[in-house]
């Protein structure tokens, strides 16, 4: 049965990011079979739902997230120490498979509401968060973590392994969640584990790899000490390198790092937010996109981006560049929501389904209200976009042909029970807190 | 007749920025009279309005605007040259009093909605944004601007300076609305003009006066080739630097100009947004703080900033700073609060009146709903409001005790009015816009 979303305005996103004024998207089942200005022809036995002149854009793709960390959201602000102190002991005595059950609902609720249709995501009990995005009708990779200190959900890298071959088993053939091996780092797997994950990667066609790469000094201290190269080229010898390599942060890679990430077809999740909290830099995404390499907005943790959806990122994300750049013209808005949909898609290997509005693509759509005020007069709508659209105009969420969400109301899953659920796990963490924080002032 | 706001959640501001889970606010006229925490006694014919435990906070102050410049909102993003390219040329030919009038209601409209309760501003025609302040019951400072290019409100520096007495007269004694001296720069007024600006101030004490100052490379070669010394350095030389002055900007002091600011008692804004966009830099926020210069956020004009609510300036601010440093600790969210609230009202020579919740204060007090699933957990409400609150949260906006807005509803302005009318004159800037892309390719 056809269904057509009619009287919207349209940003394709597709090569020549061509814009509608006004006009229609035509969709069977799962996909978008036609789209176009002005008004349909009419089609036997069509639904036509009108979009009142609202935007039609490509649901967002979410290129790096640790989704139940919901749980540990903006715990430790300022606090240089936080992992040691705060994170790793919390996830150590404290996270289970049902905390993470509670963390990803949140997660997954907020991401709907802020119009992401596809996360990456890597974390721990990743069969249950695939579940929650599966129930939720979201689309995912879920990325087993695998790393040398100890896991809360596994004891030995065997054990991890796994895991990640029963993730895999479980979703193979999912149309919309994707089984992901998930190494944590270079300097918290080494070499060895590395090595192992690319001949899984080898044995998995199609699924992609997620690790944190070149994020941080000590990184590459570890690399120069134990390896006498660079972190990227570590990972290059693990023979990881490649085009399901998706690679987040990449804040320091030297220049011939990016030529070697350029030539793997490795693709690089970009945590603007994350980043400049922790005062780590302004990551080379303009460098590494002059090069060819295609770069995805991501959230990361909201322990530290704060919030799941893509528009916190798409400011700050272009003004970085711009800052390194010295220049207003760097990472151009229309590059961000680039950054944000097509180019995201390309990052996880899925640009060949999603990440535009063309036909043949899957229907992840996000319907953003321009009513308010704040939007207004537009005289570009990548820069109302980057510039003034928040979350919060987010009318109506759409995966795989299915709203999600309607008029703010999400009909897969119980928002308010989410919520509720994570405030009574939150009431336990904070008295953990109150303990770390006792014995370490 | 007394008024009680209760249930409420209230973060104060007050020196210790004391922080009450459950409490209430009781007002008097347009005062604050008392506050506390739990349930109030009851008075005599006393007025109670319950929160729903939503949080009350001062009114933010945004201390640096061009708010008619909403009709030029995001134009010329990633170019350049656009204040010679768009801004001037337009201004000059299009921009006339009903214009302002128009882009001034727009953004009257916005700040309300955003939770900005005290704005300063200098564009020109300020008697009529001044009015338009004041029709919707917020609270301004309204600079005439004074510049040495064609104004589209004065074409000599007499007659500007005739506009700035009459406007000091408008506003003489009126208890929201202050008229201030808004010299444009140092580099396009000059050292005598500066100085009778700085004469003016001394016979107008208590009203500010505003102007941009070292904000770009241009401005610090035409003080080093014309005065031998700093921007900063001519602007004292010209008697200016005083606690009457508001500076905008000041991205490029030296130590020396640093500790003369500091010395001479003058304010900044700073407008993280409209800096990073423009590729300047990062403003020494964290150095000017440290050496005693009270620093007050600010959105800047919306072609510049694009919004004019401060939730958009506050996590960019906090990130500026975090990169400049190298780590988290610099610029903390409770800061940043202060930037947005007490310390931009010490900037504007207000804080003995607003920025903060206190008994004796004038009752200018933000509603924020803290419903939305993005914010929780909360452990730190100062991290949920700079990284992960949005305008759209705000509820109710109050000025000296009268709700401007409610439930997301703004009494005092048309605000579907003044988005039509802003949208009709934007049509005719953008066949001007049309003509000038043509002539400048």
């Amino acid at each position: 049965m056809r269904r057509t979303l009619l009287n919207a305005r349209i940003l394709t996103m597709d090569t020549t990011c061509r814009e509608i004024e006004r006009g229609w998207i035509a969709l069977e089942d799962d996909q978008i079979v036609a789209l176009g200005e002005g008004e349909p022809e009419p089609v036997a036995d069509e639904v036509r739902q009108d979009m009142g002149g609202d935007l039609l854009m490509p649901g967002m793709v979410n290129t790096h997230a640790h989704l139940p960390m919901t749980l540990f959201r903006g715990l430790g602000e300022d606090v240089d120490d936080r992992l040691f102190r705060y994170i790793l002991p919390l996830e150590r005595a404290l996270v289970t498979a049902e905390v993470v059950e509670v963390g990803a609902r949140l997660a997954v609720a907020e991401s709907i509401r802020g119009g992401v249709t596809t996360v990456a995501d890597m974390y721990y009990f990743e069969d249950r968060i695939g579940a929650i995005l599966d129930a939720a009708g979201m689309r995912g990779v879920v990325g087993q973590t695998l790393a040398d200190f100890a896991a809360p959900d596994h004891d030995s890298m065997d054990e991890g392994f796994a895991r990640l071959d029963a993730l895999a088993d479980l979703y193979a053939g999912h149309p919309r969640i994707t089984a992901s091996a998930a190494p944590h780092a270079p300097y918290s797997t080494g070499l060895e584990v590395m090595s192992r994950v690319a001949q899984w990667a080898a044995d998995h066609p199609g699924l992609p790899v997620q690790m944190h790469l070149a994020e941080t000094h000590a990184e590459l201290d570890w690399a120069a000490n134990t390896h006498g190269c660079t972190t990227v080229e570590v990972t290059d010898r693990a023979g990881l390198l490649g085009p399901a390599l998706v690679a987040a942060h990449v804040m320091y890679p030297t220049e011939g790092d990016i030529a070697l990430l350029a030539e793997r077809g490795v693709g690089v999740a970009h945590n603007a937010r994350s980043n400049g909290k922790a005062g780590r830099g302004i990551a080379p995404v303009t460098a590494l996109r002059a090069a060819g390499v295609p770069v995805g907005l991501a959230s990361d943790g909201p322990m530290s981006g704060n919030t799941l959806d893509l528009f916190a990122q798409m400011g700050p994300a272009s003004m970085f560049q711009k800052i390194a750049g010295g220049s207003r013209k760097p990472l151009p808005c229309i590059d961000v929501l680039r950054m944000a949909t097509i180019e995201a898609a390309r990052v996880l290997g899925m640009d060949d389904r999603i990440g535009s509005l063309e036909p043949g693509k899957q229907a992840d759509i996000v319907r953003v209200s321009l009513d308010d005020p704040r939007l207004h007069p537009i005289y570009d709508l990548a820069s109302a976009l980057v510039f003034a659209a928040l979350p919060s105009d987010v009318r109506g969420t759409m995966v795989a042909g299915r709203w999600l969400m309607e008029d703010r109301e999400i009909s897969t899953l119980d928002t308010g029970k989410a919520l509720a659920d994570a405030l009574q796990v939150a009431e336990g963490f904070k008295a953990h807190i109150i303990e770390i924080d006792k014995t370490k002032t």
